[in-house]
Parts: structure tokens; sequence; C-alpha cells
């Protein structure tokens, strides 16, 4: 009997609980939350991630430590290591907590990213701003995801407004890039370094959280072949074991990194119906050392993702190849609630399903982007 | 929040549990046993079903009940009906529990069966062998499974042994057909009275335990067409919700009925990987009053049945679209611990995908009927 330990309750864990259970893996999840979601599907601990003498039962009940949520305190990270395998390393983890790291290790591996700068002070964010140029972005360096962290600098009369609002922590000014596209990267290394990654996937975001996902991304074979590499170079630089993300912008038909997920992530859950190994069986996998599973697409896939709380389930489970997600989790904004994924063998296909199963539900707004996309697709 | 109830915690609770979680629905398991299975990733009471002060507690934490085993007491079953709902329902439960009940049914509804005659004291074995002829099969008429409580009937100096080793309960004596094929209709039918069903099955079973699956059934259109409209009017027959199999044998190139299971089924298991709905999240629809899934097939799906213990599971989880699936039980001799599903897009792709796995598990003896069909099967 294997278990693997998981720092952190919520969707991805319970998705990764759901995916090993026929591997014949147990699961102990970690969550300061008594009702963290995944406790439907698997033991939990109800715990603080500094509370050490609660994670020393935890590492004594478990035969590997992963995520399910990169902000763990580095130093939960690497106390566990001392007691217990723990994969992704907390070196990877400690890296993709902060944006300047994370940019550094991207350009160092041959990707391209925006302008960015370190900013310490307001002094600091004035010489940064000077030099990159409105529009920016100031974001912490840390603690940062779905949009949060995150002020938008239209011109120089907005700085004292951003410094007000995140100048209490380290921080970096990033150029605002208007991209034609985001992509993202989903591939896992394993323990002895063989590495696989998922078709690239085309994403859409509301509000700074992920609202659609289309997967392969069209017309992308080329920048496919690249964001592969890619990622597989940073995987290789952090000796990453597991499943990660690489989130890329395409600026003038050229691939940007703007960051890095160092767990199972919101743009590769369709490959739960889409792959033949999806990435939360993957990263189970990878992590006990296991081999990694066929990471290939079924055929075309799109994600919706719903956000404060789900519409009516019936027209998702009454189209055919369509599949529900609902994460057990009370509503509210801004939250992740659940998602659905349709699948189909053409894009002429996915066409009419995606825009029958938006229409029904009154969601013809979130899904336009991926249908426009979709129409563009030569049969 | 919607809690199914399942009566039974072993491995069709477990996959019914697994393939409910992602609509949003918590389960609630009933077992004597404390570490039946399916607790594992589900809640489980501990108590007998006989004990109506724990189904009074159950009944009340759950909307709706289902079974996971066909033997549960049909009083159990009508206690229930009586303080929530329960799906399927008690008679076709107790039907199903009863082979003499079950063949009269199967005649009524115009499905041909195996010769048999009830069989309640020698004198009745007696008469019943004469008219049926050697070799027969006395078959306990209640609480049979896997080949347990019957006894092959070669000569008349049998009866002796035959009725010394069964004859405390009703029987029934089949006679013993020499069939080619044995196949079973996975179906599911609504609480509206919507009727799906999956491609056919072939399988093949060793000491009366399934062995392998194949489906679809190679070489069987027309005989799908039958099984398929004998399942329907079995299950409008029995006013059933939720899903079930009927399981054939093929003689002379004819359907005869064996043997209804009012559950999901073993010989569905490939429809977790091979169906865009699986036989579990239909039945969690079905017995929810949700619409039902798509039944089609995706390609051609074989399964391994692991029976006692799990080989190494390396060589499958190596092959792509290879999957597989450990119960999380103790080893036993004869006990259902696991399964492999196979998936390929043809059957020269599968015959090829088989042969490697078969081999490199050193399972040939089990694959090899498979292979023989795959390998007859025109491209």
């Amino acid at each position: 009997m294997t278990t693997v330990g998981v720092l952190g309750g919520g969707q991805l864990a319970r998705m990764l609980a759901l995916a090993g259970a026929p591997l014949g893996v147990r699961f102990l999840v970690v969550d300061s939350v008594a009702d963290a979601c995944a406790s439907q599907v698997a033991p939990l601990m109800q715990a603080d991630w500094r509370d050490f003498a609660a994670l020393e039962t935890f590492a004594a009940r478990i035969d590997v430590a992963t995520f399910d949520f990169e902000n763990v305190p580095a130093e939960t990270a690497q106390w566990l290591t001392e007691h217990t395998a723990v994969y992704p390393n907390p070196r990877a983890l400690s890296l993709a907590q902060d944006r300047l790291a994370e940019k550094t290790l991207f350009r160092e591996i041959g990707l391209d990213t925006p302008a960015f700068a370190e900013v310490d002070s307001k002094a600091d964010l004035q010489r940064a701003l000077a030099e990159i140029g409105c529009p920016a972005i100031l974001k912490t360096r840390r603690l940062g995801y779905d949009g949060k962290g995150q002020f938008r600098i239209k011109s120089p009369e907005d700085i004292d407004a951003a410094w007000a609002a995140l100048g209490q922590v380290p921080l970096i000014l990033e150029a605002f890039v208007p991209f034609e596209r985001e992509l993202s990267v989903v591939a896992v290394r394993s323990r002895e370094g063989e590495f696989r990654s998922y078709p690239l996937t085309q994403n859409w975001h509301a509000d700074g959280i992920l609202s659609m996902s289309l997967a392969p991304a069209p017309d992308s074979a080329e920048l496919a072949e690249q964001a592969t590499s890619l990622a597989r170079r940073i995987a290789e630089a952090l000796d990453y074991v597991g499943v990660f993300a690489l989130e890329l912008f395409v600026h003038q038909g050229r691939l940007l990194g703007n960051e890095m997920a160092p767990r199972v992530h919101n743009s590769g859950h369709w490959t739960i119906e889409g792959a033949p190994c999806s990435q939360f069986e993957n990263h189970v996998r990878a992590v006990l050392g296991l081999p990694l599973g066929d990471t290939s697409s079924l055929g075309v896939n799109v994600m919706f993702n719903w956000i404060g709380d789900l519409p009516a389930p019936a027209p998702v489970l009454a189209e055919p190849r369509a599949h529900w997600h609902d994460y057990g989790k009370e509503p509210r904004a801004g939250r992740k609630v659940g998602h659905a994924t349709l699948c189909a063998f053409t894009p002429l296909e996915m066409r009419d399903r995606l825009a029958r199963v938006a229409l029904a539900l009154g969601r013809e707004a979130q899904a336009a982007p991926v249908l426009a996309v979709l129409t563009a697709v030569p049969e």
C-alpha cells in the first residue's frame, strides 16, 4: 500500500486522488481547512503547513509528498525533504514562487520574456517604468495567482496608487504585452528524467482567471515544438519531477514566457477525458517512480471553467462526449468551483458541440473567442 | 449536496464513487466489513444489512440507495423503499436473485434459455435429469455468483453427490449448453424510461469467473440488435432504473439467456476508458434522475480480469492507451483484485497491443482466446 501525501486539499488534490485511486494508491491530504474539497474523496489531516508536529505525523504516514498549491512555505518543503521523498523538489517550488527568479531562468534557458525589472522601492519603480514604458504591470514577486497581487500601470500618474497597493513586499515590473494568443504547455518529467508533454493548449482568461481552454491549440505545430523544447529545458534545469505548466504569450508570432506553475494546472484539466493518461494520473505516476503515461490527445478538447458558481449541468450531461466536474465547493465570487470538458473528433464537430452547449448554458460570451478560433480552422 | 448510499462496499461501490465524484455527488457505503475497499474513496458505515437501526441512520443521510451486490436481503431492500428512494426497485433485485424467476422472465419476453427445471427434492432432480439429459448443471436458485453454488452432473451417477452438495436449498437444473460464445449487454435505463446500451461485449470465463472481455464483440451486428432489444424488454418488464447486465450464450448462432445482474457488471469495466460515459457514471446518473450519458465505444477495448492477485503493473503502465485498476484489496485465491483495460482504434492495433502486454505480463494463456478472435477479424 502506497500513500501519497498532498499539501493542499483543493480541487487539484481532489482530482489527483481520483486519478490515483485506480492505481491502488492511497492519499493523505493536509489542509488548514477541515472541509477542503479533497476531503470528500481522501482522508484529510487538518493542520497548518507550519505545524511541524503535525507534519511529522503526516510524513510518517506517507511514502511521498507533493503539492496542490505552489505557495507552500519554503521551510515546510525543505523540512519535508528531511523526513520523506518530496516531488517536485523544494528548489523548483521556490523558484516558481518568485516571478523574478522564474523569468531569470526563462531567459537563461533561451525563452524570451516581456521586459521586466526588480522593484524594491518607489525609486526603483520610477526608474523601471521609465525604462519599460507604459502600460506595464506591477506584480508581487511572491504569492500571486489568478491575477491576484497585480496592478496595471497605464501612465506614470499611477505610480503612487500602485505603490500604495503593493509596495509592502518585493515586486517586479513587467511590460504589458499586447499578445495575440495565450498558450500553455503541460508536461511531466519522471524521476529518471523522462520527459513527456501534452499537446499545446490555447487559453483565454477573464479577470485574470482562466476562462476557456482549447487543445490542441490550432495552427501551432512550429510553436508547439519550440514550447515543448523550452519546457523540457526548464524541467531539466530544475531537475523537476512531476507535472508542471509553462504559460506562454504569443507576441508578433514569437513565444514569450509568462510564468510556470509547479503542479498540475487548470489548463490541463481537459486531459482527464481528452488524453489516454491525464495530467493527474501522470503526476501520481511521476512522483511514485512509475512509468509515465500516454500524453497524446484523442481529438479536439474544450474546457469551460466555472468561476463563482456552477451553471445547471443538464445541457452538458445531455451532450455526447461532454463531461461535468463539480468540485464540491461552496459558491463564492472568484472561486474555481468546477469545469466542463467537451471532446470531439474534429474541429467542425467541436464547433457544433460547443455552440450548442454554450447556448444551452447561456454562456455564449464565454465560449465566443474559442468558437471564433475553431471557425477559422480549415477543415 | 446529493448523497448516494450504496449497500455493499466492494470494487463496484468503489468505482461508482470514483465515477460519481466529478458530478459533485457524495457517497455513503454500508458494509459489514470495516476495511471494504470502497472505504478508501468514500465514507463507510460498518453495519449488517439486517441492522435496521443502522439502516435508519443510513437512510437519513442519503438521497437515494443503490447496490453493489445483488444478494442484499429482500426485506432490507423493501424496508429501504419505505425510507428513501431505491434504485433498482426491490422487485427487480429479487427477481435477479432467483435463477428460476429470472429464466421464467427471459422466456416471457421472448429470450430463449437452456432447458431448465425447478428442483426441490431428490425425486425432482431425478425427474428433471431424465427430461433435460446429461450433462446438466445443478445450481442454487439464490446466492450464486462467480460459479459458486453450482454442481456439474455428467451422468445420473452424480445425482447423490450433487444432492449432498446443494440439496439443502431450492435448486434449478439447467441443461449444459456447449455454447460458441458468451456475450453480455450492459445497459442503463433512466427513471423516465430512457434506455441506452453499450456495444455488445464478448466474455471468457475461467473457473466460473470472468477472465477476459472484448468490446465491441466482433462480427455481431445482428446479434447486438437482438440482444439490445431483449435487454430493453427485460428492463421495461421490471421498470428497472440503473445499469444492469444481461449475460447471453450464443448456441448454434442463436442467443440464449444465461443470467441478469441487477447492477454495474464486471464485463462493463472497459467502459471506464472505452466509452465517453462509463457504466459507473451512467448508473449514478440514472439513480439520480440526471440525463443518461453517451454509451458508444471509442474503438476496440479488451479487459484483463485479475483474480487472486495482481501481476506487476509496469507492462500495462508503459503501454499507450492501457489502464490499470487495483481495487486496493488483499490478495486471496478466487478474489477479484483488479483489472486492466487496453484501448485501441482498430482490431489490428489491439492485436499488437494485447500480444505485447500479455507477453510482458506472462499472461499469454489468459489472452489467447481473445487474440484468436481478433486475428479472425477482417481488417
